[in-house]
């Protein structure tokens, strides 16, 4: 059950506005390493948990929450950004054509569909797609794929940190990649608390595997190559129970011919008796 | 650049053609958890590597070129287990429409849209989209993507597993689960290689994040609760640069009125002057 | 600014458990009636409002909160109707095969991908997309964008609870379907909150758009006909600005033939000199 | 049945050529607030009317074959703002290359991908989907969104008339505009015809729906406030069939823990003994 | 310019309605092989072309006209088969909810979002997309999409004749696979009546190309094979530019490595010193 | 099953390296007409051939590979383009944020998600989608869609060659336009190789399609018209099995009417006794 107060978790100010800066702030809303992604990620995930695991749900319903007060933020930061632009507060007799037109050259749907608003859409403009989130019933796979949302939603944030000067967007940015910084630590820490996750997910019964390839790494190499000697070559497995070994050659051996179609799909063109002719 | 041999990397039987699961098989084609997508991903983070990172580049373009090799094997298993099904192997008599509807009961694009064979689509027959596809252009980012698509990927062929009783096609996943036993394991190993890679990007400047939330867990709990003295509220974290603490309050304090949009987007309805009569 | 509580808005209780109904349910969550739409769209709706608009920036975000409880309560329906369905609490001997049978047959990637959970995706798999979210910057626009929401979703909920027998489900259908009519008549009694909205946007000066046909029903039909006296070709228009009126034939006159395309654009092929021989 | 003339439906000249405005009219011929949208909407609608709704079938079709012709002269608009423009009708010296490259840095799949004419996606390219379509069957339900569809596209017409200062553009964005206001009236008028729509769907029995929370405004706010006294907080509800009121706290009291999981789903982590450890 | 007519293009009747088939026939109105697709297609192909391709843009223009009564017609076929279906024509006794549950057994959409009419959606519910349209802008390319479409289009309907043992869904199928083949012949007769239209775009200088490989078959074999004398590895080029000849081994020779990306990308992580220990 | 060697197929070299350049080459990867699309659609086709196809498979796997290939070169270019661009090679004393500005006018994704590397997106930002790809299981409607894919490819390429200066560019395109060249040529020559293979699919009984419409060009004019003798109208149709005839006027007769929907699905208004009072 949710609840909401009119206040954004944290300031959002903007000194000189930006439109382009508006265009790029969408990725962190919806795009692939956004906050809509995370929100809705840390729900799903959450709601498929069984007794147990109280304090891994609360875990993520508690973070699914803060995400949302920041897709906030970040709205608030574009609409700063569009508004109070410097083209639009220029002198009074200037054409609104220039203005729209400043508007439009960055994201045009920012100011045609959404009235120089924060839209569901990334910094291209292509719209926020459920296919982005990973929830896949496993709490280990689950938290790999928050570290990696956490990993590339803070990559995102630094470089949106370097393209602007602006104090208010450095302020609102650097507490971002702050909370970025305590969520990488810890989903893996959550990680930790596992016994023994990988390999991912841990309660297959391991030696239903093929016990040949396991712990192989096969090259896929034209000419045939020794051993590189890397470290995923060679040693102990991080999983601990098994050891790397190096194959310079894939197995092979399959047939590349498919069944013959039934008749009804059509699929047979008349066959030249002699295509090479 | 890239080779082929017509042969596939592992042999593919079916003992008992069944089109549902040449449905559901689909899904680690084409969807979220599917092969196309490491095969792609694994290129796409090797093309964005300077020198200096060989070993890296080749780490992900040897597997991008196995797990090629993956997509072909899944879509032979496909094509076996549309074409072979017992339905259309009945007695003469039987009515073709009696097959089409068996086909068609499953994926109907599989049999409308492509004659009995595998398509670039998931099990629901969603087509794959770029969209599934991680690359950060930061190693570690990438690593831990690859872990995550790795760890999915196994429960999806575990979940495949107990689906089927076919013998060629427990195989088939034994080795596929196997594959991704090793692939998981060389993604961390790699990961473990790197100096210090948490909080991901690594470079940036710590000391420019806000001090005050970066190892801070804040509860968003409507009322407001003791430290739970979880492993993410209390000690190290466990990227050894700070010590967890715990808030039972989000900061706040941000203003959520808007700017004034411009005139010309006519975003401004008639306001009426007492709303609430 | 988001809290939640680790609670279901209202109760939500299986008796008789049905995979196939926790496929339908997809679509009031992530499909384009459901309530990931509405919980999105009133946010983004909110955060375009300037000041002077606190009335509807509460009222949105009010219900925006409340409608992200409906997410999580509907996601609670499909794991209860997933995971303890008759099928697997058979006996004991019964083949876990046939299990995964039965779950496979209705949406696949609710067992493949989300191991028997809810997903971010419509009742036929399709991920939920940004492209259904409407938020204009318009007050006027967006309330109708609203209205028009809830209508479709009451209207998937009766469909739903038509469908159902079961009495825990027919009781959280009642009352989501209570709350559209509920949003329904707010969106309603919003927009007659403003002066005078239509025609949306109403600050457009309408002396600058066309006068010969701002009000007049204009046919399409291949054959002229007489003026049908319909309550939309006579007698004033709803907005009061206007009398309709009807015309039998399109006004036509513009031409159809595109410019050339500069030569650098390879668009022409050598066009025969005689192409009707 | 349709037919066409080869003829523009209203005249469409461009003065002054304009790469850039090519780009933002692709919003109103393949975005979610474009033609494209509306015309195959009215006829999925009108294809769903039984027997008894002639009238409605009628302004459904009619409206609908005259938005394919609005399609028509968008992409007449396009193809005059891209090819005739003073970039391309500079010096004969001019290199191509500065061509090119003012055409792409518009949308540059208008020049890569069309040769310099218009697309079927909207102003950043995204293509059109039929996601943005709505037609629920629902006749009360269609006209909302009809209104809706209207009024969010002659937003969008009016943001386009404000941006461009060519009168053949100004002039044709004033006819489609004066369309857009008879088309949202036409719907409405439609609308007022049926016999008590509201709310939508009108045919379900109210009585079966949660009699404690159809006309209530349940606040969510985290904490608890007085009836603020809105017009949606009290008064006679819109539809005539109830009376507002105000809830300071939702219902709550559902239970979120989700039922065990099948084990061949793999979801169960090795959960630790303990967790906080 | 287009104008309607309440008649279907050709009589749909539906003897014995199959709720199954309604939900395969979306394959041929919102399917990749649709008639959404040519429709379109058709469009915007000719509002590309200039002065001169009168023949052109009409041949283009009436067959697109065509296509959209296709689309009715499939519409009325679909709404055909669900609403006339056996399962609701049952006992009165019959409960409404096993009626539902035919319905969802197929397409849910169809009835949740529908209300049991035709959407804009493939046979697995898909939405149409405007990425399934080919428009060039260049005549030859559009007319080889035309001929692919239709042939992809006609393969389509043959599935969907083999499937049914309806009369008149076999009869309606015979008109529109009748209709495909008449426009195949007639795209390849228009590409015949362009002069010299390979290699596409014809007006491309073709000594501009690399002179090297632009007849070459260059073999991707991991070991190199001999020629195999098939009809594209010898003898003239159908173009009649060139001669085909084999290469048993590519170019080669690029470097693979990326240059340095800016530090502000924050890409590097801290290189372990030595990776392969 | 595949191989790799870590070198570009040709060599691939940027002179001076230019972000726009970099964006638009996003199409020739990931978009509709992309090499991402003929890679896997070749493979596709290839999967569902049976037994003596050998010379068709090899065909279409040979060149899948090959396109893989041109993936890599067209990524190499990117990095190249995007890397050693010379706003970042000026002063060092220059603004990161200038630098940051400069890569994210182009697509911003390159920049904020990629860190100036290629992406699985087209020129737009738009993610490639399994939806580009062809593979019907009919071999000659997939040879047509592969001439379509390669003419649409090579027109792209050309539009690419006209935009650059760069002389490395032009080299590498110099050489993809020559195998576009190679590849129409193939496909082209493969489709001869068949027996009689229009109308496809050549299987389905001519004989049972519909024989008054399956060689006639009918007119959609709203106006009847004299036969225009267009090639397409008179004379032997290519396929030698028909002449081709005009009629002037669409057959129609179809009724229109829907079937009244099952009354569960709720959509039936409260029709108006009077609707056009």
């Amino acid at each position: 059950m949710f609840f909401q107060e009119p206040e954004l978790q944290y300031e959002v100010t903007v000194e000189n506005p930006d439109p382009h800066f508006a265009k790029l702030l969408q990725q962190a809303i919806g795009g692939q390493e956004g906050e809509m992604r995370v929100a809705l990620q840390y729900m799903f995930q959450a709601w498929a948990l069984p007794e147990g695991y109280e304090e891994y749900r609360n875990l993520l319903m508690e973070t699914a929450a803060e995400e949302l007060g920041h897709i906030e933020m970040l709205a608030s930061a574009v609409t700063k950004n569009l508004r109070g632009s410097p083209t639009e507060m220029g002198e009074e007799a200037q054409e609104t054509a220039a203005t729209a037109e400043a508007m439009t050259r960055q994201n045009p749907r920012q100011f045609l569909s959404a009235g120089e608003s924060a839209m569901p859409v990334d910094s291209n403009g292509v719209p926020f797609t459920g296919g982005y989130i990973a929830a896949s019933g496993n709490l280990a796979g689950d938290l790999y794929a928050n570290v990696m949302a956490e990993a590339t939603g803070r990559t995102l944030a630094t470089r949106l940190w370097e393209y602007t000067d602006d104090p208010g967007m450095k302020d609102m940015l650097s507490y971002l990649i702050a909370r970025d910084t305590m969520h990488q630590n810890q989903w893996i820490e959550a990680l930790d608390s596992l016994e023994d996750p990988v390999p991912v997910p841990a309660s297959f019964p391991q030696e239903q595997e093929n016990q040949d390839v396991n712990y192989t790494f096969i090259s896929t190499r034209r000419d045939q190559q020794p051993d590189p000697s890397y470290p995923w070559t060679q040693g102990e497995s991080p999983d601990g129970k098994g050891q790397f070994s190096y194959a310079a050659e894939q197995p092979g051996g399959g047939e590349v011919v498919a069944p013959e179609p039934d008749s009804i799909t059509h699929d047979e063109p008349n066959r030249s008796a002699q295509p090479d002719e």
